[in-house]
């Protein structure tokens, strides 16, 4: 018997608690020499009726002090008290299983260090990418490669806003609306939209894939409230959708380019195929080149099931620490985003379309121009060769008469 | 210092010496404790002025009575001497990585029982779907899921042929020369062309996704010889594509529907956008749903880097065994393939097609009709509801002036 505990009981704390009860046989049958047994719930909260009423405890030094239980499952969510509770638990010889993002994205360091220090295991496959393999084959399957690039839609949420966008040519306020009818959008969306969610998983894959801790502080994150369906219509004018995309890449000069921020992406990519709630990451790796992870990046029972696999692997290695982990920050390792090359689509409100096109082509050089039905006659859309974006911002300063509306990288992937 | 030997200086082989050679500092740093070094390259040719020629041995004793030698990686494919090789190295208490899908396949459970008698690795990412990581994502990462079925494209070739097909309107045998031409199809194209590759990496899946072993001879396997450009403009017709699908699937009765073949793939699903070389690999797990793995399935250093990736694991885990394996074969758990019910494609060749047409809705009801510019009107085709093949072909007997000149069945993913 390896007697687990799970921190919090909401929606995929039931859910873990839920697949190690019903799945029980199955799982000792094929995955786990051991026979896991759920002991305590922690909760503020009392559940009268629910059929796991007994074990909930709201004292977390019940957990702390059992010596039976072997892995705790922290489904709290947040840094307060996660962190305090998550860094005991490994201290007094437990392993701790997580889908807390936030927790992983800025104290995974930390936890990892004292973690190997007491031999036991801190993992957190659900953090990103909910039910999808991602941090196991981006750890182990690609450790022979070095990671070149990382590009992915991380945000379920900014997801399926985007699709209805668009698909069904709603505006960001109506699609927002009914993302939060059907439960994919929280009452407060700000850590959805504003990319603050999406930021805290590229740096986990970011911290994983290039071997440093990346601060989630000092990433640019940039949310999906400004787009317009101007933007989406010009998009589609030239074979592209929006995403909401998180991208780690190494540069040339030693430094990684970091980002969240909404981008153009092409069709023929991969992740322009990735619609409403799914996720979809594109790794690039120098030997095997692309390779893409797709599936339900949220969700009770796909982000339970990473939790109970990492369970799983640890009741399997429950004497052996597994080899998963980073080193310390690289101190100026993230580069200024505003100083990587893209292409960048740029909309402009202009006074005289002709004289501003000019301009615009002496000052870029070769531009693709964009159209879209029912455009402004005073309104310009074009996409950029190359340029940082400070680069763009002095060229666009220089020119007369233009206010600009709309300016979006485009992916490179 | 940890030594490895690799079996066979091919394709993979050599990727596997140069990977270890020039990541060397790279891994050590980032995945792996050990200090990777290459000792023995076996092979029956000599390699002169190759940088590798000193470690080039004809005898395999030398490896297998080396002691210092923890870690082999068998790249020689076929079963003879693979496999007495293998068993041997394990016998002695080496671990083997391997990225031999014949042998996995048809051995791989003799050998990893007599891998966990001896507490060593068996392991073989490498085997099924080259680059791509999918054997740890679906034994770990899915290990919380009841795989209810998994859909793939399996062999680059075949892709690629039937992507010449669809895409610049070649015959099988235009395409088959040009792949062959680029090298991605050998001289003998059999093993890829007739399904065989394929059948043995879906049945290493299913092995691995049911817990169960599954021999290949006992599984249907139908390769793209027959596929015709008739074929392949009736499937644009209905928005799909025929795409070469190897399948797995858990049936109501317990019973396991395990095989491979042409499929009609409809443009909504992942594997529709599966071209040329690349492969795909969908996975239905009860809990999380489908995830998608995506990416290059063959070619030298993909497959390599995932070979090495398994030599990092070993070196990570030598004392402590991987839990990685499956039982043994379920009398009757393959089930007959043409009694289970699939809608399937019919292409027929009739004498009158008003009267054949009525004949075809009074023996399968509702039907899809299908078009396609150039059609003889002494052509008929279209999809039919669920049937078993069994019931398909007793109900095209019992019609009167009717030829089937094909039949594929629909993809159910």
């Amino acid at each position: 018997m390896m007697n687990i505990a799970v921190l919090g009981y909401g929606t995929v704390g039931s859910g873990v608690v839920e697949i190690v009860n019903t799945k029980h046989a199955y799982i000792q049958g094929r995955s786990s020499e051991a026979d896991l047994n759920v002991k305590y719930i922690l909760d503020l909260r009392d559940f009268p009726g629910d059929p796991n009423e007994d074990k909930v405890t709201h004292d977390f030094n019940d957990i702390l002090n059992d010596n039976s239980v072997r892995i705790v499952a922290e489904a709290m969510g947040g840094t307060k008290p996660a962190f305090e509770f998550t860094a005991k638990l490994l201290e007094a010889g437990k392993h701790v299983v997580t889908s807390n993002k936030e927790l992983v994205a800025t104290h995974g360091l930390e936890l990892l260090k004292i973690a190997k220090e007491h031999n036991v295991n801190y993992m957190f496959e659900a953090s990103v990418g909910g039910g999808i393999p991602l941090l196991r084959p981006l750890s182990y399957c690609l450790a022979a490669n070095e990671i070149q690039a990382i590009n992915g839609i991380l945000n379920g949420t900014t997801n399926f806003i985007l699709s209805k966008m668009i698909n069904e040519n709603l505006t960001f306020e109506e699609a927002l609306e009914i993302a939060q009818a059907n439960g994919y959008a929280e009452a407060d969306p700000t850590a959805d939209v504003e990319g603050i969610d999406a930021c805290r998983k590229i740096c986990i894959l970011a911290d994983l894939a290039f071997g440093a801790n990346v601060d989630p502080a000092k990433v640019h994150a940039e949310g999906i409230t400004k787009i317009t369906l101007e933007d989406v219509a010009y998009a589609n004018n030239c074979g592209s959708v929006i995403k909401l995309v998180g991208t780690a890449k190494r540069l040339p000069d030693g430094k990684a380019y970091i980002t969240v921020s909404p981008a153009i992406v092409r069709s023929g990519s991969q992740l322009a195929a990735v619609s409403d709630v799914f996720n979809g990451v594109l790794i690039n790796g120098d030997k095997v080149g692309d390779v893409f992870f797709y599936g339900p990046g949220a969700g009770k029972l796909p982000t339970a099931s990473a939790v109970v696999a990492d369970i799983i692997d640890c009741a399997n290695h429950d004497e052996k620490r597994k080899m998963l982990g980073w080193g310390p920050e690289i101190d100026g390792m993230v580069a200024d985003y505003r100083e990587v090359p893209n292409e960048y689509y740029i909309r402009l409100k202009v006074e005289n379309p002709a004289e501003a096109q000019q301009e615009i082509r002496d000052a870029f050089g070769k531009i693709y121009l964009l159209a879209r039905s029912g455009a402004y006659n005073t309104e310009l859309a074009f996409i950029t060769a190359p340029f940082t974006e400070n680069e763009v911002r002095a060229k666009l300063d220089a020119l007369h008469s233009v206010k600009l509306k709309s300016l979006i990288r485009v992916a490179d992937c």
